[in-house]
């Protein structure tokens, strides 16, 4: 049995839990956080313990899961772990990928240990998607697209605004784009691809009108999308809103022959009812891989395109030879 | 630049040629026949030499892309060739890939060479997408289907009947299937999941209901399927049916959380004009892999799962982590 640590215990934690649970080799010995362990209530019997007991080196963990978020804990915590343990991580800013990878290396190396990074779907399984589509059809044109779906950032970025108690914030794609972009077409704006959903609940005596310009203004985040504000009340938000569904899709299209005259469409969909449940049942497979890296005496810091698949099945390679090639 | 040679020229030969010619790192530099060299015409200027050539070691090639069939070709050429190339081929018999991968892994070792086996698209691609989904969801179910497209076996199977002068099957998957699969449903019989429709072209004096019992009672190849047969002209045959277009998608679907309650679909779709034009763009990034492999001096046989994705592209691992990831 691989003997796997759960670091925060936020949505995504709670994923990494369930997809243990679902797992023949692998088994959760212990969820890390920085809050009060008294106060957590994991699914299974797994002892939750400070977050402070990893630094001394007491974990009796093969391999981590942090599942703590990219702004502020990831670029501290996974270096940090790294030097002690395997670990494999969420890192999803992606134009600081490329310093995080020198950090995380560097630890793991010195800590003799394998680190993965930026798991989840994208980055992650997206990135894969990406790669395949470009290494086979390189003359070709693609892109990716999200939702629809809740996106965590932008439905935080509204609750920062004065007057707005709570929001959830819809990702959708436009889909004469999608069908334009498979058949090849490329060069789509931010406001040709997706358009923005935001359901808020106003605090008393808010100003709508003024809430929804603050919205639909707001720089990188809505202003260059089209966005539809609906005000709902904090009943509705709790009925309808309360999942957090996602997915996405990533499209490759392009002619193959001496004239390319042959059209070749390579596309991956997710509908995932729950976008912390899956990123946890990712990062639980990237573990798995993680861990058989190391025992290959393999060090330093990985992304999903140094893995070699396989290893994320627990299935030996004869066994995947045999039933799944 | 990575020196390629093609052996077989058939039209996953001219697929991996007419990738080759797309690639801007790597360089067609021989194809190899059987056949009279002298009546080959290739896309480029590439030279054409007898297969013969290569068994006395004379290929300036780092890899070679094997286009043969699996029947009879690959069983015997992908080993022999693997003891002094590094090679890459496109094995489908799904029942004898263990025995093949042996033969190849004892031959490459000896030869200290690199072999990629059972690449293109089904095996090869969709092998992957059956590991990502049964990695991520191990409690889900899945399927793959095929088509719409013409099979290339079962059209041959036709022909064979006497009175058949020409013929083409095309494989459909069942609609309403896919969608349950999509659902999460499983199960289903070969009729269920996938229709097929044959176009005969007869011989004079043949008997088309002769023949059509023939087709549609044709044991494997027909009999568990719900087959419709279509008589076409010589002429309806040449400008309708001259392509050999096909596809097919995995799926994957299964529910995450404590109680499965999260429902995940996972889903992968081909659509291609030209079946080997793709095939043989696959062989090519592979090849491209199969190289790299080499380099860092790993030998022996590898599958589609052994292999890092990142080796398909010619990016290098630190472009790729700051454009692609």
């Amino acid at each position: 049995m691989i003997r796997v640590g759960i670091v925060g215990y936020g949505n995504v934690g709670r994923g990494a839990e369930s997809a243990l649970l679902q797992s023949e080799d692998m088994i959760l010995t212990g969820i890390y956080t920085r809050r009060d362990p008294e106060t957590m209530q994991p699914m299974g019997k797994t002892k939750v313990y400070p977050l402070s007991s990893l630094l001394e080196g007491a974990a009796e963990a093969d391999v981590l899961l942090l599942c703590g978020g990219s702004a502020t804990d990831l670029p501290v915590q996974t270096p940090e772990l790294a030097q002690r343990y395997c670990v494999v991580d969420t890192f999803d800013t992606h134009a600081r990928i490329p310093e995080h990878f020198e950090n995380v290396d560097r630890a793991a190396k010195a800590g003799k240990t394998a680190a993965i990074i930026s798991t989840g779907w994208d980055p992650g399984l997206f990135s894969l998607m990406r790669l395949l589509g470009a290494a086979i059809l390189p003359k070709g044109t693609g892109d990716t697209f999200w939702g629809p779906g809740v996106s965590q950032g932008h439905s935080d970025a509204v609750r920062r605004i004065e007057g707005v108690a709570d929001a959830r914030q819809y990702t959708i794609p436009v889909q004469r784009t999608v069908n334009a972009v498979r058949r090849g077409e490329s060069g789509f704006t931010a406001r040709e691809k997706h358009t923005r959903e935001v359901y808020v609940v106003l605090k008393e005596g808010a100003d709508p009108q003024k809430v929804a310009r603050e919205i639909i203004t707001m720089p990188n985040y809505f202003d260059e999308y089209d966005t539809t504000v609906h005000f709902i009340s904090r009943e509705e938000m709790a009925a309808e809103h309360g999942n957090m569904p996602h997915g996405g899709f990533v499209i490759r299209s392009g002619g193959l022959g001496s004239e390319g005259q042959y059209p070749s469409l390579m596309e991956f969909k997710l509908e995932l009812a729950s976008n912390p449940m899956f990123t946890g049942a990712v990062m639980a497979a990237f573990g798995r891989a993680c861990y058989r890296l190391h025992q290959q005496g393999r060090t330093g810091c990985f992304t999903v395109l140094d893995v070699p698949l396989g290893l994320l099945s627990p299935l030996s390679s004869e066994e995947l030879r045999s039933k799944l090639v």
